[in-house]
């Protein structure tokens, strides 16, 4: 019987094997992971920190118990250091014993993921210092809050999804929160107008947010706190003038090629391992998916931006091929939402800076204020919304949202992105016949209303 | 220049009016309406009734000075009685006075809408038997309402969207409500599996629900009450044995086609005015848009399906056009909300029944229980999810949605419409690249989660 492995318990690999599983009940799956987490919620672990999950287990999609009975192998603490191609097997290191061994093959899959970047002068991993990526660094994380006294200073390094919600989590946890952001505002996956709502909602809720701010080292200070250096303006870096009982490091993400490229594997775009919509590396019966590889996106061509919605596709598609199957990565169009506070941001296709460098296109951006349901009755919250378009065809080309957590703004992007992936222009997302009641929404939804603003933009423009 | 006149003052008449004076700031724009309540919201009845809105004149979309200041001539009161076709003017009675005049076009817009059906055996509009479908029927109501003392007996007869809102209405003015509806279970808009969960939400609020229930006849009790008289199951019609201070009748419209057809327009299917997809009757410089025209279906081809958002989309497309554009009415899928007490019911395309009856489809429907966002995450709640898909071609044909009003039903049924629009399959549901975060969705979101178990049903079956 064909012997399916998967390498890496996160999304694609238990993706790939539940595929796989789905389609052939018979089939003989494997899933190999460095550590004891099989299929954890790693974009679970700022609401463990905040306690609103109460236990780390809780974060679990599937237990291993459910894994396995669903027919999955599953081999935890079993590090994969080397793929045999010839021999189809991957050599191994077991975590606790440090033993060497190895595990065949017919198809494997590569996903590895990715790894928090480690920038110059912060010294990520000293007591204090604590990046947070995995289940470890949360655990580690989850143990140096506990150990603090309510009102200790905390700084997030990064304001990116994972930094705004762990300034969340930290408030919740009484802390004092100072947030470092590079860019003009926090949450750079939005035009700067529209992340400077989220900006504000961030200072609204009590934490000090110093923009346009670059660590540029750390040094220890007394009783084990840290000194935060960074250049930026004046106002901002006096945020940094005491010491920080502990420092969460933030910054973002590489891809983690090297078992692919011992492999044979090629990498592409942002040095992520090259793969083709089938998931295939080009090495013979090694496939790859989720953040270790590049993403088909469905504006930009091939291009590489690691998402837990990618990964789980990308890995179905991987376990339905490893069996035979001729299935295609549809591609993204790189839709993502956070929460915050009492904001939800959202975003899907490109930003107005990214449609600028697209080929053959004159973007144009707008952003249009709409209620999220007709003002009369009870609730109705202002939508702020961005959308960018291509001025010669009139093509969506994307949109941004902001607004509360009651409005509905995650399924609202949702809109656009299922627009985004059928090609439509702006004229066609005022065509599609979405749903209305007076305390959900308008007779034109507020995606509408920002559709024809931007077409009236294009108009009065011409 | 060019005179545009728009007949009736709801969605058509106004959507065309303001698209016209939006493409040409110079045009000139009439709207002539029978009564004095220029672009109100009809969907928003319920909540003015149930306190939920203060002031009736709330329930204006734009007042008639916003309208005015939009440059669009408003006739209020004024009903057009016949049109002269080739004299190009529109006969009319003043609604006060009854005096005779006219008016002159070069286009036309007839935009009459709907009325209430009047079945045997009701005799709507006697004292405490009355409709609800214009401003006027809605004061009466109002005025009933507010004279009942708290715990009088109000019967809703028709348990469609206006009938189960009024319900909720009634029930938070402190009124003992029944509803009597001829189906198996409130909400005929889904199939009764879901419709289910409606009746059960209503019931759990207090109101008396007598399905399967047929309305024969009223007859005048002591006080001016009413004994309702109806045919069904002993246990239904037992709610009926007292007398009902006020009864609602919500049974559904017709659509107005006296004004075009006395032009010489021709009807079409259920008996609405025939247009083609510009919103051309064939009858020189005469159009007509709303609940008074045929419905072009993207499904089902052409049908009547009135709905505020069709409206808006088609006197939009008529406006346009009436300036010598040449827009095109994209097609409705039938997307509809309605929020029950707690609970928000959605639908979009066709219900099993419906996707029976279409040509060249084997319609399978499936019903899956997900939820709307990680279980981890407070306040997570079950969305049931009903697809409707072709097993030939995987097509996705309808879907519904039942669950809690915090669980973005409204948009998820968005999600569905756009990919309706599309014409996608429901493994395309699957490849969509929709929004991720722990407190708001799933990284397949339960939309895909449903889209997966209805491809896994029909492989099943295959």
């Amino acid at each position: 019987m064909t012997h399916l492995l998967a390498i890496g318990g996160s999304d694609a690999g238990i993706a790939a094997a539940l595929r796989a599983r789905e389609l052939d009940p018979s089939a003989d799956v494997t899933v190999m992971l460095a550590d004891s987490y099989p299929n954890y919620s790693i974009c679970g672990i700022p609401y463990w920190i905040s306690g609103d999950v109460a236990a780390e287990s809780d974060l679990a999609h599937r237990t291993g118990s459910d894994l396995e009975a669903a027919g999955i192998r599953l081999l935890t603490d079993t590090r994969a250091v080397a793929i045999d191609v010839d021999g189809r097997r991957v050599e191994t290191v077991h975590a606790a014993s440090g033993a060497s061994s190895h595990v065949s093959y017919d198809e494997v899959l590569i996903g590895t993921g990715a790894h928090p970047v480690r920038p110059d002068g912060i010294p990520v991993g000293e007591p204090g210092v604590l990046p947070l990526h995995t289940m470890a660094d949360a655990e580690a994380v989850h143990e140096a809050v506990a150990a603090l006294a309510a009102g200790a200073r905390v700084a997030v390094i990064g304001a990116g999804y994972i930094g705004l919600e762990m300034c969340e989590a930290l408030i919740a946890r009484g802390l004092d929160v100072t947030l470092v952001q590079r860019g003009p505002e926090v949450l750079s996956t939005l035009d700067p107008e529209l992340g400077a709502l989220i900006t504000g909602e961030a200072r609204a809720h009590g934490v000090a947010v110093a923009t346009g701010t670059t660590v540029t080292s750390l040094t220890p200070d007394r009783g084990g706190t840290w000194l935060v250096h960074a250049s930026g303006p004046d106002s901002s870096t006096n945020l940094l003038d005491a010491p920080f009982s502990l420092v969460i490091v933030c910054l973002g993400v590489a891809p983690s090629t090297e078992l692919a490229v011992s492999a044979g594997a090629e990498l592409g775009s942002h040095g992520a391992v090259a793969v083709d919509d089938r998931m295939r590396t080009g090495v013979p019966h090694v496939w790859a998916a989720g953040d270790c590889v590049v993403t088909h996106h469905r504006l930009l061509g091939l291009t590489w931006l690691p998402l837990g919605t990618t990964a789980h596709k990308q890995g179905r598609v991987a376990g339905e091929n490893m069996l035979g199957g001729d299935r295609r990565y549809a591609g993204s169009v790189g839709t993502q939402v956070v929460k915050v506070f009492d904001l939800v941001a959202a975003r899907t296709g490109l930003r107005d800076r990214d449609a600028a460098d697209l080929p053959g296109t004159t973007p144009l951006s707008s952003i249009t204020i709409a209620d999220d349901h007709k003002a009369y009755y009870p609730g109705a919250v202002p939508l702020s919304i961005g959308v960018t378009g291509d001025t010669a065809t009139g093509r969506l080309l994307g949109a941004q949202i902001v607004g509360h957590r009651s409005a509905e703004v995650a399924k609202r992007i949702d809109v656009f992105a299922a627009a985004l992936h059928a090609g439509s222009t702006l004229d066609e997302v005022s065509d599609l016949d979405l749903s209305y009641t007076p305390p959900l929404g308008s007779p034109w939804d507020a995606v509408q209303v920002a559709a024809q603003a931007w077409e009236r933009e294009r108009r009065e423009r011409a």
